[in-house]
């Protein structure tokens, strides 16, 4: 299985602390050493670095864990293959264009027998599953709402719908953005936490390092952390129920 | 004005030292400071990096100079602004998929009244003249080919025959490449040299480094270098013809 980790905030935050307790499981306290990726939506526009190193040994990991990109929402994955050869291609998170926005995706899971008729202008670059769902999802809501997106109630609906006829076919964890909401689907396995004021100090599980978030944040911040298995030892993380969608804006699930 | 940098090859191989040059002229030997960008195939993946800062205080860039990607098609920008804020979603290259591969574009110059009607699946996401035209230019491609590529004769003829009606509109020096083939356009400026054997020692013009090819390379290795002005002092550019449009393909122009 992969691990999934995903920010979602009301002020561009960085997700240094975060993306170090998580990066170590990509080979050191977990065995996701089939590559990794990870996008940063800022504005408009996505910063995407994939690997097909494990993120241990990854210098662009590096660079992340030391180089504070502020980003509202943000999608990170570690790489277990389990379909798909280990190779760039096949690295979450995938990237496409629609309406106008970028979407980026990344799955944890596996499915089987899953190979939709892709007749729209999504085709997977590489051969994962998880490519091939994001093609799917894509096709499916433009050929539902054409050329405009509908509003958010509507949006929701429909990909609820839409995750739920993928994960028919199996594990379907995943997280879904683009860069206004963080769209986050459990199968199996996912919890989340929301920081806000007033702001504590969190100490990584993976690593011993802890972070004093009252000196780096304002009253105003709050940040929503979603990820597949808790990140911090002192944090009470709410689980995810199967099958349920969670929509995050301005770092908040909404209702 | 903008300013372009490729590398097609016939062997994956490492841009580093064409790179470092090049990000100089990105606010130190020149003032070309609103972002930059560089994109490297790398089997049918992409690797993308963006950044709106200037290249030379850019720590990604800092990182690619230091970090060797092997790949067979790489495009580089470097952006004074001329259409478009400074902003993320504005950088270049652009990069969407079509056709189950990703399309890489790069521009240089400036259109004017160039609004073509985008009613087919690729829309910008920021507000540049440079990704509207490449937007056409898929779009265009789907409209004519379908859902599958056509042999490269074909493709070639068409991309001339698109880069032109555009080009009507202004300056259009441009990169596109699908990874398996490098597509340059020029309107006003643009050279290449091919380094291939018996390799020789080449001097940076906008730094001072050498590096002996000899000692990195196979007598196998080809490597076309294209570009808005030549990078070194001691090789032999050849420059484009204003309208010509060439095809690389391991490291050769195609007849």
């Amino acid at each position: 299985m992969c691990q999934l980790l995903a920010m979602n905030c009301n002020v561009p935050t960085d997700i240094v602390f975060s993306f170090t307790g998580f990066a170590h499981r990509g080979g050191r306290t977990d065995t996701h050493h089939d590559g990794w990726g990870i996008a940063f939506f800022e504005g408009a526009g996505v910063r995407h670095f994939v690997d097909h190193q494990a993120a241990i040994a990854s210098p662009i990991a590096e660079l992340i864990k030391h180089y504070p990109i502020k980003s509202l929402n943000v999608i990170a994955h570690i790489r277990k293959a389990t379909q798909g050869k280990v190779a760039l291609e096949n690295c979450h998170p995938f990237v496409r264009e629609m309406w106008g926005r970028y979407w980026v995706f990344a799955h944890n899971g596996d499915l089987k027998g899953f190979d939709p008729v892709l007749d729209g202008p999504y085709h997977p670059v590489g051969n994962t599953d998880s490519e091939r769902a994001f093609c799917f999802l894509l096709q499916q809501l433009r050929d539902r709402f054409g050329d405009q997106p509908p509003a958010m109630p509507v949006l929701r609906a429909a990909i609820a719908d839409l995750v739920g006829v993928i994960a028919r076919h199996g594990t379907f964890n995943m997280m879904l953005s683009d860069g206004t909401a963080l769209f986050a689907h459990c199968s199996t396995k996912l919890c989340y936490v929301v920081r806000k004021y007033p702001f504590a100090a969190a100490c990584l599980a993976d690593e011993d390092l802890s972070v004093d978030f009252s000196q780096v944040t304002t009253p105003n911040d709050r940040v929503a952390i979603i990820v597949t298995t808790p990140l911090t030892t002192n944090e009470t993380w709410t689980e995810f129920a199967p099958g349920e969608l969670k929509v995050f804006v301005d770092g908040l699930p909404q209702s």
